[in-house]
């Protein structure tokens, strides 16, 4: 209810605030059985860290997720799977000078508002820290799908005015994590790399979308009504840091379609078996998977940490200057393309589940 | 779990398929002690209803609500607030050709592909005609907000490629049925209605715009994290039928835009209260409300039923062509209008009563 | 939240006051494909209607349950099931008189405490006529667990002092109406039936214990730590009005006992399946099912409406003198028998799909 | 779902086998501005932990909590409470002799039949170390009731069949610790030590019943219908290990009663308050509190690792002989006393949260 849990048959729920000792979750509801590849939820980690390249914030920090329960000799035995990821880089010095002001488009002020009282080092709870738990238990989840045979691929589409072709067809993860900026459109991506070093070099940041594509999701997946499935999936991509939008499919271009234009009319493939001769709806119909590639967009603002003179007010609401010090990313997208996938598969892996739950023959 | 609920502390649980005996459903958590306007909640249905203006389906519904529980004397007394709207208007034979067709870009294939079998009637439970419920609930949770200086307008905003413009102060109910596709910009909506009427002779359909404007809306509401504001609010308008895109303030144009122009800087209003300079945060920052008007838009496609022939698949999947029957709107969004505006009340109330339960003076 | 549903994955929402227009709900969950029994639920309702006896209140309702969706051509198509059943022997101007007063054991002084208003006729909300729609949402569910071959039997065993013997196995339906106390042991029912009718005719009431049974259950239903089967199981009787006390298994004797007697030791029987030697475990183990039968006890109090004098307060807190009016159960267990098994059946319904959402074929 | 949370507002959710690197979990939900006194955890904590008399299990584990978010500068900030409790004495040769085999009346052979796969060191997630983590959470929830004058006092009511007299009011922590069975009735106390060593001696083990107080809980707490407080606060205590009865006020020994000596009659107290004449009902009236103190016990069955010869079957279900080794508790009642506590503050904060959500003066 306090919105530190996400998901409802597989579900994270997830503490800790940037600088405090750790953050950490649990994960309850993942099915018995599974073996878990730990090299690859490092993996994923590594991919979202600071430090990484030339366009991520400079911040080291090992992000190293230590398991405490729910696996047992390398297997998940049905019990919550509770993990943490102790802080380190803490530098909490860095963040004093911010005890008394509420930064511009941060969380600050809300928070104070809120709770009355905020821990002010380094954005507390409002931190993407917190997205770190999200990517482990993302893993955990991709992995239980991978036993359904579903994949997800998320990579970055656009970077300031700098977009990319949209592919046919999900690229893999060598594929996306050829450039730095993980657009695998290599000629797009050579671009925003040289747009992102200028902002940066500004002491400014910019915004990008981050596309997402998912393969193999058997159809009739997502509740009809409140819970459809890219509703849920849009309110996971929502609720990461940064993110100001969301479409499905044809999302906010099929504003100005014709009906007859937009709509996927119905066909077989030379197996006989149904698919759809276009692919506006992303995949998802009356909120419930077609079988066909879900795909949708995610659009984040710039940073708004930003290495030049803002005005401002501090706690007393006088008016001051600030020049916000640390590290910060020029532009969130790179980093955040492991976090888009993992939302995307606690979403698949929940109604999954919620599928079983009443046909338990969903992934024939 | 099977995504017939909304909400957690002010909820609202629906039945009903449009082909049924009746629709309804039950507010649950709505405070007691509130002085309850049924006209006013007959208004709003009847802004949804069909058949209210040449530009809207011709289908006549009266859509009439009947309240069974949980007003007592004309007052909420904290129980569950039963409802039913009888369906009148069957004309089940219309439907009787689909019970062997998958229309394109609808739900019949996925209720199919989920649920084994489906009420062919009309789309059945996943029918807009299932929206009417959100808009009783809305309309409580309204006159609930009203109680907090809480205001909600929703207006089109765009109908193909016509836009109109943003208007710095949410329109009144009168300005935006002033015209009968809700959109308050009278020259765009003029624009409008001739494009909608032209695309309409065709036998074709068009997409479009919602905006929605909040005010009054006091700092501190939201949940951080997976629960923040603007999640609630995205999950909620893509669980409307059509729509395929959400945006919370700068949304898809924050993209291209810089961190030093995106910042929302601090200032003090000359009462001395904080306010921001600008509103790209669209009243949110951190996933909760800074006090600032909440703004949003919501993309609706193209309906999908169209009157020219298509090509899809009967249910033993061979070729057929398809040219639906009935009466349906060429444009949504003018009959949307009252639904986005009872799902923010529904997102809103809710989360009001949440940061009560930690906060008893949140409105304070 | 506010306490009108019940379930997880197969969940009942309920609304209704006892003298509003009608009481009813929706059943949420229910899996698709089911065929429904509508005279199976009718007969469940009469079996808890008032004046079904000598031993009953005289009050007359007929309870006819109407469904408004979710059975599509007698089978259920996975949609809610929404119900009404209007309240039709109101006579509300027996309840008139308790308006400005507190009746001793009731609710009608803590509701005005929690919400500052209520609805006096008859209880409102309070009253146990609410329980009827818990008896349509059970006879689903037991309609469900019929498929899986688990089967629910309730019976009275114990009235005022006088206490039935434990069967070995569960009683019939119609063993267990054979009476119209509903205790299958007929000695003890003659008995229950004669200090029922001695009570009545002081005035008075007298409580009672029901014993349910449950068979079929397959081991692995209910979830480890809280919502262990029998905590739940506990949580839907202590919800029913009137229920003072929950024991499952060998319960509150268990207290007496050494581990060494209580203990149920494991044996194979002649298939050579895993079962336990006795059964103070109630079938459930660790809070898991273990495939024996699942036993418990519900302790019901005496009916606080009573025909004698009481001294109370009136809403100014002044002493009165009250006698109730209206015509009330001089002993309420014989009408509460299928209120237990309908809660008995949402609670192994809801387990069932919990287990099989995260594994297929626990039913296998 | 997974049944490893607890709550709506105020909730717990927990992880950790008992031979895993730690056990754990958050609390989501508690309002900031908290002053937590960690001393008064601990101390809870140590009420718990084993090895701390004669009459427990000499396992001797430090049980030392350590915070790792959710409060700053020995505050709450409103976001999660994340906690861990390393387990240091894990012994795990110990139990190695137990991977193959069924222990009579544990978990080892449900566990197994749900997920295919069980930690058998210790019983794993269905070891009582898990109470640890609902001890940490219940004395934080306590020092939130503190400061609403709310105050829990549990202590042992019986041992075997020897039983303690019913207090009039609180016994204080000091008169229950005074002795270490944890019964406030010093003569009653001492027998039912001299009783449970007894048995200890004899390799065996006994059962028990706990009863709790709460004073100050203000009319208006617990829902209607389904989540009636006493219903949450039996949930509650059926969910702890070893439980298997549970009677709010008068309880099973109101089944003897008549309506007219059962009914509690309101008076008005010196002051003019009202008040209940006697107090069967518990302090809890239709569901809701009535301001009267609540009072209800708990039965736990004897403890089900005994150190005497026992058959059973090994996981081929082949006849076996057991005798469990490890160092194990005589009665679980002493040291269950502070779960107890515990489990009855989460259920009455999480309720106080739910009424301040819709009414913000509950308090008042």
């Amino acid at each position: 209810m306090a919105g530190n849990s996400f998901g409802t048959l597989f579900k994270l729920s997830s503490f800790g605030e940037s600088h405090g000792i750790a953050i950490g979750g649990m994960i309850d509801g993942c099915p018995s059985g599974l073996t878990i590849d730990l090299e690859a939820i490092q993996h994923q980690l590594d991919r979202r860290k600071p430090g990484q390249s030339s366009i991520t914030t400079a911040r080291k920090e090992s992000d190293a997720v230590q398991f405490l329960s729910g696996i047992f000799e390398g297997i998940t035995i049905g019990t919550p799977i509770g993990f943490i990821i102790p802080n380190q880089d803490q530098q909490s010095a860095d963040y004093s000078t911010l005890k008394d002001v509420y930064r511009p488009s941060h969380a600050d002020y809300t928070y104070e508002a809120k709770y009355g009282i905020r821990d002010y080092r380094g954005g507390g709870r409002s931190s993407a820290r917190e997205t770190a738990c999200r990517v482990v238990a993302g893993a955990i989840a991709s992995q239980f799908l991978d036993t359904k045979h579903i994949r997800i691929s998320a990579f970055v589409s656009q970077v300031g005015n700098i977009q990319s072709e949209m592919p046919n067809q999900l690229p893999s993860e060598s594929q996306v994590d050829a450039s730095i900026v993980r657009c695998p459109d290599l000629i797009a991506s050579s671009l925003m790399e040289a747009h992102i070093l200028e902002v940066k070099h500004a002491g400014d940041t910019i915004g990008g979308i981050i596309t997402c594509m998912i393969e193999g999701v058997p159809a009739g997946l997502g509740e009809p009504v409140f819970d459809k499935l890219h509703a849920d999936l849009g309110k996971a991509m929502l609720s990461i840091n940064a993110v100001k939008g969301f479409e499905i499919g044809s999302g906010f271009s099929s504003v100005t379609m014709k009906g007859s234009e937009h709509n996927d009319n119905f066909e077989t493939d030379i197996q006989g078996k149904i698919k759809t001769q276009t692919n506006h709806s992303g995949g998802i119909q009356g909120g419930i998977s077609n079988g066909e590639i879900i795909w949708f967009k995610v659009a984040f603002k710039p940073v708004a940490s930003i290495a030049m003179n803002q005005e401002t007010l501090n706690t007393s609401l006088e008016k001051t200057q600030l020049k916000i010090p640390g590290r910060h990313d020029p532009c969130v997208v790179p980093r955040a393309v492991p976090i888009v996938e993992a939302m995307a598969a606690l979403v698949i892996a929940d109604h999954f589940l919620r599928a079983q739950a009443i046909n338990p023959n969903i992934s024939g």
